[in-house]
C-alpha cells in the first residue's frame, strides 16, 4: 500500500489557489493518465474489498464515478450514481449539507438500494466530508449498510474523514496530504 | 452484440417529459445496477477495442466517465475526462457548442492527449452530437487521432450520430432509440 501512496503523491498534479485563493487543490487527471498507476490505485481497492460482500458501489459525482465504475464493474455488484440535485431523472431520495458559504444537495434514485444491503460509497477525495457523509446518510435511509467510505486522497487537516468517523462509518483512503 | 442491445432496450428506464415536457429520457441507471448487463456492456466495447491499438480514452463528464473508466481501465490505456467549463483546475483548451437555445463549452486539459495519439471518445448516449462533435474537434485540435466515438445509445432521430458522420468521425453505438 505504501507504494501506491508514494505513486499518488509523486504523480498528483498540485494545483496552488484552485478553486480560489490559498486552497492547494489535488488534481487526480495527472494519476488517471498513467495506466499503470491507475490500475495500482483499484486494484488496492480490489484487495481491500474483493472479500467483504459488498452489494453496490455507491459513487459519488463526478470524479467518484472514475473511481467507482471501475471498482463496481470488477467487484461484479451494482454501480449507483449518487448526484447533484436535478440530475437524475427519476424519483429520488435528497439530503442537504452544509457548505463553508450555503448548502448543497445530493441525490440518489429512491430504488438505488435495497433492504440490508452491503454499500461501499466512494469519491476520489475527502475533504470536509459534507457530500460523503450525505451519501452515506442516504445509503442508510434507504435501508442499506454502509461499509465503508473510501477515497484516494484524504485531505486531514480539513476534518472530513474525521466526521465521518465520528459518526460511526469506517474511511478508508490510500494517502493523505497536509494542507501545504 | 444484438443480445446485448435487446438487454439495453429491456432494461433501460424510459422516463417520460424529462427534462422538459415531450422528451423521452434513456436511463441508464437501471443498467448500472445489473452488474451482468454492465458487465456486457464493456465486454462489448472490449470486444471492439482490444484489437485497435487505443492509447486514450476520452471520457465525457458525467455519464461518460461510468463508461470510460472501466473501459480505460481494461484496456490499460489513459484516461482523460472532458469536462463542462470551469471544473478542471490546471490550464485547459475549450471549445463551445450550440444548443437549442444558447450555447455551452468543454474543456480538456491541454497535456491530455499527445501527437499522434489514438484515442477513443465515449458518453452514454448520443442525442444532437453536439458534445461528442466538439469534444472530437478538441482531441484533434491537441494532436491526436479520433479512432471512435462510442456510446452505449444512440438517439438517431436527433441526427447527432450523423452530423458526426459528416463530420469524418466513425461511430458506434450498442443499440438505438426512436423516439416514441
Amino acid at each position: 500500500m505504501n507504494s501506491c501512496a508514494d505513486l499518488i503523491k509523486e504523480q498528483v498534479r498540485n494545483v496552488p489557489d484552485w478553486p480560489e485563493p490559498g486552497v492547494m487543490f489535488r488534481d487526480i487527471t495527472t494519476i488517471l493518465q498513467r495506466p499503470d498507476t491507475f490500475r495500482k490505485v483499484i486494484n488496492a481497492f480490489l484487495e481491500r474489498y474483493g472479500n467483504q460482500e459488498i452489494d453496490v458501489v455507491a459513487c459519488i459525482e463526478a470524479r467518484g464515478f472514475i473511481l467507482g465504475a471501475p471498482l463496481a464493474h470488477q467487484l461484479g455488484v451494482s454501480m449507483i450514481p449518487v448526484r447533484k440535485e436535478g440530475k437524475l431523472p427519476w424519483r429520488t431520495v435528497s439530503r442537504s449539507y452544509d457548505l463553508e458559504y450555503g448548502s448543497a444537495v445530493i441525490e440518489v434514485h429512491e430504488d438505488s438500494f435495497s433492504e440490508g444491503q452491503r454499500v461501499l460509497v466512494v469519491d476520489d477525495l475527502i475533504a470536509t466530508g459534507g457530500t460523503m457523509l450525505a451519501a452515506c446518510q442516504l445509503v442508510e435511509e434507504l435501508g442499506a449498510t454502509v461499509v465503508e467510505a473510501a477515497s484516494i486522497i484524504d485531505l486531514p487537516e480539513l476534518g472530513g474523514s474525521a466526521k465521518l468517523r465520528d459518526n460511526n462509518y469506517a474511511v478508508y483512503t490510500l494517502c493523505d496530504f497536509s494542507d501545504s
